[in-house]
């Protein structure tokens, strides 16, 4: 067995749902190219039969306790080579969906985003709607069109804004389909229904991160969001990469983020950095178009999930929430066609041609991580709204 | 064994999961005021085991032809009173959540509800947004906090809007805590990714109907929900009655819904009947505030389902989408307190006084059906932030 592939070595470990050969979906673990079948290494922290489910909540659900313990055995079952007998070239197995997702929330994070989205649409305005620097601006997404990275998307068909206004809507593909480079978190469970997590405790309940692509169609957005927000613009899919990186995996990266000011209610704020220094790059059709960093939102994973429970809500193991799209301050650290494209007026070179928004059969990767922890990759092809 | 209850004989059969005495929860139907342990039956329509699940959702996914068949051989037991030995009564039976909600949507599916609130919210606009009449606006809401009829609801915690705009906003518990009188529909499997669903074969896809109060916490959803829509404000608590309908008991209650003008796009467009014929009422501490009925729906939820899957999103067995605020024309038909107090300024006379929102200690019943098909009721009492 070769040396570890960088980005996997015993400082990553990410889990995965993979199929080996013809056998039923199961946990895996993924040491350099290699996925290990988790189920049959045996490890002595867990119930038998954890990992040999189509998911990875079981897992997930037995707790931060149970989260480092695993580690640790793995690390030593790696270091004394009992891991090789059990490893499959990742090559030669077949990445499933790792969680059957519960809730999947989405949040709008990047202060350079919501800016940027803010003066296309309201001009005339302040970029920033008053809430926005004094909560985590979110909404609920569509946890059943959550995808592995490789599923084709296909492109949605819906109502597209009138001509003019009082006008009626035309049907039919979606004319502007875009893309959003975002960071997700995978939360083990959280306290029952009426109890809040406090933000200094968030990592006990915070599993893992993957990257996420939150495919959009601005026009059919842009027609059905008032009042109530985003809804068939971005329930067609979303797609995430199929390794889970341990938070533990991401310790090393924890940095302070941008300063907050006014300062966050109390509710909202964090004593150790919570930020996380991870790049980040947006390949279309094979162009690198877009590099950028995790560690310019304005708003953190912490804050986020404190946010999301302040009113009691629960979090179940498996619920999903994502950044929002991360964008940097210069024009080559945007997140998304539409502020590379600026609202379509721009156009982006790729090897396929010039683009503002995707063209079917246009390819779209989101990298990410550093040399000794991979965030690996989250890939999808526009298919035809016919096809 | 008396004679079945009105609303619940052969005409409704609803199913919900009990626990009988100190057993695992499993499914039952409801015959009069009977709990029938519906594994113990020995039903031959279905796979051994079906019903001895904690939830529905095994039967669901069953799909339409399951649910008619065993809907017809209930109907044969029962008339030959072979239930009766496998009864228990519905008062000695705890009623539990009785689906697993994979995805939750609320629409805003009622002319009356979102004219009144756009009177009150943009007294100098149309109340009606212009997307409106072209399409049911909704947007997805919290799966893992949709709970049983019954389950206590404490009033959230959270942002209230600042005193005056650009200042900052406070926090505390939610001084307008509302409810919104709704009707859910619970799904049976769609399609896969990228195929919607014809408006006029969604009743294949549609397994029956729950009442839904969605609790709303006013001030929490005023500051926070531009530019994404409702988030926390409705995601502490959903309650749903414990007995779903089968939407073959309401197929003699499917009438002809308000005219729609402008006519809808060709992938709403429904052939038969499909608005329902539902007689609501709300009660607040045992008065009856509100009378109304569900036929005053703008949308049907045909139209509902094909809308939510027109961009090809899937639908999976478990999944509820609500139809928001059912509002009738008169003043006294009105679905939720926002409307009924308008925005604070009327009280509404309870038997535990004045009231314009809800104080701790509050119970609202939502109730409905006819005669021969009763909906059951979905009850909470509010329990105060603290405690």
């Amino acid at each position: 067995m070769p040396v570890p592939e960088p980005g996997y070595g015993v400082e990553n470990l990410p889990y995965g749902i993979v199929r080996f050969g013809d056998g039923s979906p199961r946990a895996a673990v993924r040491v350099g190219d290699y996925a290990i079948d988790l189920d049959a290494l045996g490890l002595q922290s867990v119930p038998d039969g954890t990992f040999a489910q189509p998911s990875l909540n079981a897992f997930i659900a037995l707790g931060r306790g149970a989260w480092t313990e695993v580690r640790e055995e793995l690390v030593r079952f790696i270091e004394e080579g009992l891991h090789a007998e059990h490893a499959t070239a990742v090559g030669h197995v077949e990445s499933l969906l790792p969680i059957e997702v519960g809730d999947y929330v989405d949040f709008y994070a990047s202060i350079e985003h919501a800016s940027n989205v803010g003066r296309m649409f309201r001009p005339d305005a302040e970029p920033l709607l008053p809430n926005w620097k004094h909560l985590p601006v979110g909404y609920h997404g569509r946890a059943g069109t959550v995808v592995v990275s490789g599923t084709p998307i296909r492109r949605p068909m819906g109502q597209r804004p009138p001509a003019e206004p009082g006008g009626a809507p035309t049907f039919g593909p979606e004319p502007r389909l875009d893309i959003e480079l975002e960071l997700g978190f995978v939360c083990g469970d959280g306290p029952a229904l009426g109890t809040p997590i406090d933000a200094n405790d968030a990592r006990e309940h915070l599993f893992g991160c993957v990257l996420v692509n939150d495919w959009s169609a601005r026009a059919i957005q842009r027609w059905e969001y008032v009042p109530l927000g985003p809804f068939l613009g971005k329930s067609f899919a979303t797609s995430i990469s199929p390794w889970i990186v341990p938070f533990d995996a991401l310790e090393p990266y924890l940095v302070d983020g941008p300063e907050q000011d006014p300062a966050p209610l109390d509710y909202l704020r964090v004593d150790a950095p919570s930020a996380l220094d991870l790049p980040l790059e947006v390949i279309l059709n094979d162009t690198v178009v877009s590099r950028t960093n995790a560690s310019h939102l304005y708003w953190n994973a912490a804050q986020m999930l404190a946010h999301m429970t302040v009113n009691g809500a629960t979090v179940r193991a498996g619920d999903l929430f994502a950044s929002g799209t991360i964008s940097g301050p210069d024009r080559g650290s945007l997140g998304s066609l539409l502020e590379l494209s600026w609202g379509g007026r721009d156009t982006i070179e790729t090897t396929r041609g010039e683009r503002t928004f995707l063209e079917d059969g246009d390819t779209v990767v989101l990298r990410g991580g550093h040399g000794l922890v991979s965030m690996g990759e989250v890939s999808g092809t526009v298919v035809s709204a016919e096809g």
